[in-house]
């Protein structure tokens, strides 16, 4: 782990040599605690995920990329077939671990692929596993990097943006989409501020965004989710900016559920919606957002909050609890990109994304 | 007080006349303990607006008047000019105590055309402010009866509501405006669920209108703010409804923050919006919701929940905590008072609202 808080670089997720384990940020238990959890299994990453200890789409497909190494630095094998097996399985896991993201399926997509290397010896595919999946994990920090310059160059000097869900560090591997956008701006001298969605359930923004904003001392501020359109309709905010979960070729946005109704209060108000995300988040199967399955999480994520030692909902209640929404392409101003500032319709050759199979149709 | 779970009749605020002091419900407490308070004075009261052990805009306009006469009873004037200053003060107190809805001042302006009858004795003005605060209560009941025949008839067997905020029983004297009209298309027999948005920050949907709903055993589920955009673009709401603090003339709703919002989801998806109040919510001064004083809230509001036992914002977290928004006209479908479904613009003659004096011009 990289950790220095005085330029604020912190390694979310990583592969320790010394143990052949994964380490990971618990982010559940921030911004209380800064507690490291240790992944021997390819099950432990799959849980990892599915439980959010780990979440933020680039983050899960490192994730999922260092689960599938696992199972091949603990493989005894015989023949490539077994290998190939336990590999096949543990994709097949990890890929079940959320439904929602396209990243988690890219990552592992490119793991399969080099499981598939049949030239090779079984010593040969492990070590190439474990050194995928590093790459994997490596090459999201210079696509951050190369997200940040890019996107920099659309944040003004006094711009008052509100952020959704949390993008930073904590939801890649290192860097952040849209909340390293907003820390290279600053760190160019712009003086800008943030207004903190909580992001219900989970509260990503209150629990995560904020700890990371304050690690910067970028100044900010938390607000309701459905306080944003005061925001808005007022004109105190001057930008909106989200990450993405997947991205259809039109240009529509799945991402955490209220960013949907975020882009339709900017819009309705002229103000730029400015989403965040690396290339890997496209989808290139999918045309646009209607055919997107979107995960519905535990209710227990709604109704386990407590004020003052006493629970907010009746005994007996019950929640409905989607964890994401589309955001249509018509209400989005930009789509910044590792690639540079991208417009719709996308196409999937020009993006580089043919050859890239699908999970879901294996 | 009535109360009679079976087929649910509650009155949130009374004069009792044994003791001479109103009561209410603490809804601070609820969904955990059903409490009741006792105001012995105009300040008390005051106090009670001001920290929501009473909301609802019909309900805090009762709380009000209900203020007013608590300072008329107590009172050993022995002068009419006396009566008069004390009834002025006690009028002043209890207008400051939340600045957005406007039933509060239109109850007041109510007691105080009454403190001005000056053919009366001291007594017999005592005795009328008591009699007009009962009378305003009361009137609420009977108003939210009418508001419900009205609003029933467009609710449709099978409707799937989002509801915001609270506008039960408990947002009112008794009865209910937004619920109410929900309630009395259930007791007709109509099919209906509703989603519950939570309503942060206070959770006034999750607390209060859960608990009413669970009393009435009108299916329910809850939903956080931010998910409303996901059940409105799938189609699977069919109706918003709430309630509203103040209507202009011109149709904009300033309602609990979020309403815009959720407004807008609607619209986008050509869902219809409902919003459900009596006539004194209309400010017959306001043309339009831009200059409508938009109430903001402590910080602890927002900073305050607890998950797991633990706090969900970092140390030094700061939070801006609007009340309220403003639903432009455009984006609503009917308005539903007690003098039928109303569309704007809207003539302060023809709604019986002439001569009534505006608080914040005395």
């Amino acid at each position: 782990m990289r950790a220095s808080f005085g330029v604020y670089i912190m390694r979310t997720i990583y592969w320790d040599d010394s143990t052949q384990q994964v380490k990971m940020i618990d982010q559940r238990r921030l911004p209380t605690r800064l507690e490291w959890i240790s992944c021997t299994t390819a099950k432990d990453v799959s849980e990892a995920i599915r439980t959010m200890a780990i979440r933020g789409a680039p983050a899960i497909g490192a994730a999922g990329a260092y689960g599938v190494a696992l199972t091949a630095s603990l493989s005894t094998a015989k023949s490539i077939k077994d290998l190939e097996d336990e590999i096949n399985l543990s994709v097949k896991i990890l890929r079940n671990s959320r439904p929602t993201a396209i990243n988690l399926n890219w990552a592992l997509d490119r793991m399969l692929k080099v499981s598939h290397q049949k030239s090779l010896s079984i010593q040969e595919i492990i070590n190439s596993l474990v050194q995928e999946a590093k790459c994997i994990a490596d090459e999201d920090i210079q696509t951050n990097k190369r997200i940040a310059e890019f996107g920099s160059g659309l944040i003004q000097d006094g711009d008052v943006i509100i952020h959704h869900c949390n993008t930073g560090s904590l939801a890649t591997v290192e860097g952040g989409t849209a909340l390293g956008v907003i820390q290279e701006a600053w760190t160019q001298g712009k003086k800008i501020s943030i207004l903190v969605d909580e992001t219900r359930p989970r509260l990503q923004g209150a629990r995560l965004t904020s700890w990371e904003l304050q690690l910067t001392g970028i100044p900010y501020e938390i607000i309701t989710d459905n306080a944003a359109g005061y925001f808005l309709q007022k004109h105190i905010a001057t930008k909106v900016m989200f990450g993405a979960d997947r991205v259809s070729l039109n240009g529509d946005v799945t991402n955490k559920v209220g960013t949907y109704m975020l882009s339709l209060a900017a819009r309705a108000n002229g103000i730029p919606v400015l989403t965040v995300f690396p290339s890997s988040s496209f989808d290139p199967t999918s045309k646009d957002g209607n055919s997107i399955v979107i995960e519905m999480r535990d209710e227990s994520e709604v109704l386990e909050l407590m004020v003052d030692g006493e629970k907010t909902v009746p005994q007996g209640a019950h929640a409905l609890n989607p964890a994401f929404d589309i955001t249509p392409h018509h209400l989005i101003t930009a789509w910044i990109t590792d690639r540079g500032i991208l417009y719709p319709p996308f196409n999937p050759q020009s993006i580089g994304l043919m050859g890239i199979n699908r999970g879901d149709k294996q």
